[in-house]
């Protein structure tokens, strides 16, 4: 009996620690963002406000690029987080998959310094690398919803197929988004509000889902 | 019974991961303070001791910086730790008011190097960059005691109005006083001696509510 | 009674903070990993795709040594976390073990750049430090699971002498194959595809030690 | 009962923070001591083995002044993992001591960077700024131990007085042995050999502790 609990318990940290490791390298990850903003070096005879701010406006693209990642790791963080809820136990395919979750969100700070550089109407490059990273993002985020949404593979608990359905569809936004992004940058200079989106699609989607299963989505909400 | 133990544990477990990341956040911000330090390169035929010293005392201003910025985080990772003390549950709400307090963390390596660059009598732009970042975390770390001590979001045991009002104007102390060191700055070239008071306001606030509530403020601290 | 319990209690948190530690080591440097790959600096009158497709192709050796660094890394992190399902406390020889297998992995993001900034044919010395560094972490890992599998440290608690045969077995196929490569490379240009094999080895091990041992590798896989 | 015991609970996840936060930010320092080890330039118009070593050659001052910070850092992360072993909780004190002695582990990456890259027989300066760094951890490692050692404060369990002197001889090791070194540099320039001791010191302690409590030692130990 006692065997059983520590057993369990062995299991729960085992779970735990592949948590923390992924909590670690996202912490990390959303912190070297802005290390790649550096200060700007003046080389003038006398320093004023006028020089220093001159210097500081040229760094606006990379803060909006910050931010605009920011938001984005916090996004996968938040669904590595709900993830989590519901697993219950890991297999080799799930460890990996996490992994190769985390490999494009390791690579953000990279891609985000390569597209707030060189970010301008008639340069598209850099932002099909940074698109790239979120759709491998998105990509493996939607696979590790369905492999613990997966009966067969029991690694989770209470998890119902809606909620499943639900995070898979709430994956899926950001790399959708960032795809019409592109697209559309071939159309038009304005591209690059879309992404403001992401602040409201998931809301969109929460919504038609919480109409549709009124008592599941509340039970997952509460 | 057992299930209802396990979900229990479960939404414990949501939270300490909250706290985690949160924590990853501040060790990651606080250490990379120092990073900003490069050691310096001296170009010299042959190096002395007084080179090395001539070179090393242009540094004492960054870690004057580092040294301020490591308070200022401490201080926030501190009321960050007494949050949690309090915090049972999290909802959307308070998960993404964390977020954004810790957003101006991770940019404090940044403004602090940028202010420890061009900090001067005649500079002011740097400073409020840097009051900046302080008076948004110190923003979002005033709506979380907000968010945890409102009754309504069921987010919180055990915490008293009292305790929620104390940490409110603890978290207001830090901008504050760094909003007034920025306007002074306009009047005296010795602002910058202001910030000391950092580590005697807390005290004072603390003394003043342990006068006027002696039971809640002797068990908040025993 | 009560004592006791604490006193296992604070074991278990204390192996708890080696494990955590550690994890925490791997997370920074597997990320670390990528802040060598830095923004190509383009200085053309006008930046063009075409110009920024040319620098970024020259970073491709970068990126593929990130990726296998990202897998090596993955694979000792695997281990360890394999280590302490087992593991159940922690003596000098354990914790000093577990501090110099950590080494090599913080020197990982050295060995990677240097590798993937000078790789060509007629150049070995990169490689035969990344092969070193990879040598050294295979050592520890495989020191580590001796020391836990030896019933007379006391350290883990149902650990067959079979599962530890197939870890150290394990351990020691990372440095193998880099060991092959660095060989090989004195014989012909492509020794470099030899690390592919390291997502194939492992699986062979493992299907030699299941026909061989089922029950026990069956329980082990559960 | 039951707030009880949730109360003591939420106790021991304050404290857990305590040393997991000081885990990180150990991690983050140890990691970050070989990012200041830069992958060589050359700049040659074939590259060869023989350049690539004489490059290489000059970074060995680098990787000693790795490994000798490695072992520094680990010995303090070491104590702070056997001070946790007994402490209970926490209070200002002690968490703002904690604090001060993660400041110079902090600046560890910078004052051997420093150190490295300035060592030689006729330089002092760098010495003596990581001499100082060490000393700051070592005091504030001591303070430590002295304040979770009285018992008026109330913060530890089961910590026997000679376990308090034998951790409080080992925290000024160190310092006393970097002290030496300083001192002895000016004599001869075979000091920098003085470190190797920190190897072997600490055993001595042990083995005069545990011969003369070999009861309380054997507890320890166990």
């Amino acid at each position: 009996m006692k065997k059983d609990l520590n057993e369990e318990h062995k299991e729960e940290f085992q779970l735990e620690r592949v948590a923390f490791f992924s909590d670690a390298v996202f912490a990390i990850a959303i912190t070297l963002l802005n290390i790649e903003i550096r200060v700007p070096e003046i080389h003038a005879h006398k320093i004023t406000d006028k020089e220093i701010l001159n210097e500081f406006v040229k760094l606006i693209p990379k803060f909006i690029g910050f931010i605009v990642s920011f938001m984005v790791i916090a996004l996968y963080w938040l669904s590595h987080h709900r993830i989590f809820r519901y697993v219950t136990s890991v297999n080799q395919k799930l460890i990996w998959s996490n992994l190769l979750f985390l490999l494009p969100i390791i690579v953000m700070p990279f891609s985000t310094a390569f597209l707030s550089e060189y970010y301008s109407s008639s340069v598209k490059f850099p932002l099909i690398i940074y698109t790239l990273t979120i759709c491998l993002s998105g990509f493996f985020n939607f696979r590790i919803w369905k492999i613990i949404g997966n009966k067969k593979n029991n690694l989770s608990s209470n998890l119902d197929k809606v909620i499943v359905n639900y995070n898979c569809t709430r994956a899926l936004t950001v790399p959708i988004l960032f795809i019409m992004t592109l697209l559309l940058s071939f159309l038009t200079n304005w591209a690059f509000i879309l992404p403001i989106l992401i602040l409201f699609v998931p809301k969109i989607i929460t919504r038609y889902y919480t109409k549709k299963y009124p008592e599941i989505m509340e039970k997952y909400n509460k």
